[in-house]
């Protein structure tokens, strides 16, 4: 090869032969360019270089990923459909939750009709992830709610004071809402500044828990600038917030496993899909709801994930089927990461909570905002009303 | 209203009156359809709440955001389109880039048809986001290139080991790459540890810029986990790199930002697209390439943007004109943020680099990667062919 190319040199790796493996459904108009996609995928998510000048020793042996399975899947909107598993050593993504974003999807985001649907890691890689510190389990015993779906809202609009959302969240808490967050428009605004915010929405939180012998929550919006964040939700935590509500779109995923293995935050972190619409909308490439809202929050380390339930404002992206698929991956096996809450909102609203109910069972949490404002007169009367449609008197 | 809904207080705010703007292209059926993303979009990027429950004082008046402007735009390969331009309160983003990001685009990012086309921000905001630290004519000052294009190319592929990958870097430096970039696969994997790999690139570009009398560059991909980002940027500049390449798909817009301003990295940013190309697959959603590799790329702190030119491997998604509208967001007019160089690469060829060059003009770097190794054995002398195509003898 010399001859006609400069050199490449071919190192002897010592890689443990230990791998991961990504699935990826391929829409294209035929069998032949599904499989090029895979296939070009394999190298372009690994050495980025022309195959015919990589060396045969490990780098192409180990490090260009395996077209490991390939197979027909039902077609889409898009056509006709292919899934491919494709595996990665270990050792190419590291031990770093971004490089292994790359792995899955860097590049070939760039190519439409190659969507990652799910993946399977192994101990060597679940080890540097932990992924939710709580979970579900855990995030129940802090709330003391054993059984039932747990109940969250929203303080909004955007423009109120810090005593004004800590008035809200007082009636929200006295109706038995068990996790009351920001909404995520709120950051550090001058006509509602974080810390205030916090102390007083915390405080009237506590107050109504005395008057009703609830265990409800204050969940702060703590996405900042990246020299900010930890802080921010440091100081949720010694402010005595019950949790924080994140937004990786935003701030990055990786900053939110951060959070998560922080011990000066150490409460429950609700992820918040701002922004992540895009890994979706085009229903051909990018992240599959299973991936994004399920798989992928956990193993950054949300105990909740919010997403726009069916049926609601965003209805078209968000089918019924596509919901269940986000359930799905949040307690899908992933060897030592715990199962987090699928959090459905986004236009959830009290009518649709029975099928929702029926289609998520007992382990979920229904976010309704806005929604509990067109009942009637008297917000924490709406709350109660809100506990008693599952069942929670 | 208090009578049928829970009492929604009503602030006087004290704003400046100061707005930013952002136009969004919506693709719908009919344009009343299309009027009615746009006004659906304005309440979902500020308020989130149901408008008629919003209160008629400074939280309607002012925070939610205001349709300045409506009107046909040219038909797309998803039917007919209409542009919208909306205004915001520059109180309701903050300081803060994680929340201008947010109001761009947070929830309707999940709405299917709306897609941020541009933006324009007061000084009220840029002084927050001060772009560049060196921008295009910074980065030629310290190339020593006052004109023509800059040249680029990447080391490559993963898996070979710290002193290979420096050994290329010599190689390029010798036949006149200005910059010569880690891939972006490369992080800090055992086999090419980010402190070694730094280090030998930097000395063997060195080593050749004393043999040529040339300024060459090394710059190491710094994308890394949340709390250690800042210090390998930090490292790479102590050890003598001349500029980073960083991922902010991978690891977030914001700590571009907070590279760019942070005074002991202080040196060139190039930002890469991994995984950030889901913003553009859908075509009807998501963010323009203008947006997202023009303007944002500049916002967060980019010297350079590199991105996919037409014609390679990734030329469904970006076509002539996307890549002339991505170099057209590289310059526009953005007050106090200074001009970044576009830096079209993945899958630019040397015979498409005359083509290129009459697009693009002088102000551009030209990233080739693999391409450089298929042209003849000697890869400086495949370099100093790239430098000719450009009339850089």
């Amino acid at each position: 090869m010399s001859t006609t190319t400069p050199h490449i040199p071919d190192p002897v790796l010592d890689l443990s032969g230990e791998r991961f493996t990504a699935v990826y459904r391929l829409t294209a108009p035929t069998e032949a360019e599904a499989r090029e996609l895979a296939e070009n995928a394999a190298v372009e998510q690994t050495v980025e270089f022309p195959l015919a000048l990589v060396p045969r020793g490990d780098i192409r042996q180990q490090i260009v990923a395996r077209v490991e399975a390939f197979a027909p899947a039902a077609p889409g909107p898009h056509g006709p459909a292919w899934e491919a598993t494709l595996s990665f050593a270990v050792e190419a993504a590291g031990t770093e939750l971004t490089q292994l974003l790359n792995m899955f999807l860097g590049n070939t985001s760039m190519t439409p009709g190659v969507r990652l649907e799910r993946f399977d890691l192994p101990r060597a890689l679940t080890k540097h992830f932990p992924g939710p510190r709580f979970g579900q389990a855990g995030l129940r015993e802090r709330l003391g709610v054993p059984d039932k779906p747990l109940l969250c809202s929203a303080l909004k609009p955007l423009g109120l004071s810090a005593q004004d959302l800590a008035d809200m969240a007082y009636e929200m808490a006295l109706g038995g809402i068990d996790i009351i967050k920001d909404d995520h428009g709120l950051t550090d605004q001058r006509f509602a500044p974080f810390s205030e915010r916090v102390a007083r929405c915390v405080e009237a939180v506590a107050r109504a828990n005395r008057e009703t012998g609830g265990r409800s929550i204050y969940m702060p919006h703590v996405t900042a600038p990246a020299d900010r964040q930890l802080d921010r939700a440091r100081e949720a935590a010694r402010l005595g917030a019950g949790g924080v509500l994140y937004s990786p779109g935003l701030g990055g995923f990786d900053a939110m496993r951060q959070l998560a293995a922080d011990d000066a935050v150490g409460i429950p972190i609700m992820s918040h899909p701002a922004l992540l619409g895009s890994f979706l909308t085009s229903g051909h490439s990018g992240l599959s709801h299973h991936a994004l809202f399920g798989q992928l929050m956990r193993l950054a380390g949300a105990d909740a994930s919010v997403y726009p339930n069916y049926g609601g404002r965003f209805a078209t992206a968000f089918t019924r089927d596509d919901c269940r698929d986000i359930a799905a991956g949040c307690t899908v096996d992933m060897g030592t990461v715990k199962p987090a809450f699928p959090t459905p909102g986004g236009g959830l609203t009290l009518d649709r909570v029975p099928d929702a109910y029926e289609l998520y069972g007992e382990d979920v949490i229904f976010l309704i905002g806005g929604g509990l404002f067109t009942r009637g007169p008297d917000l924490a009367d709406n709350c109660r009303y809100f506990r008693g449609l599952i069942g929670r008197e």
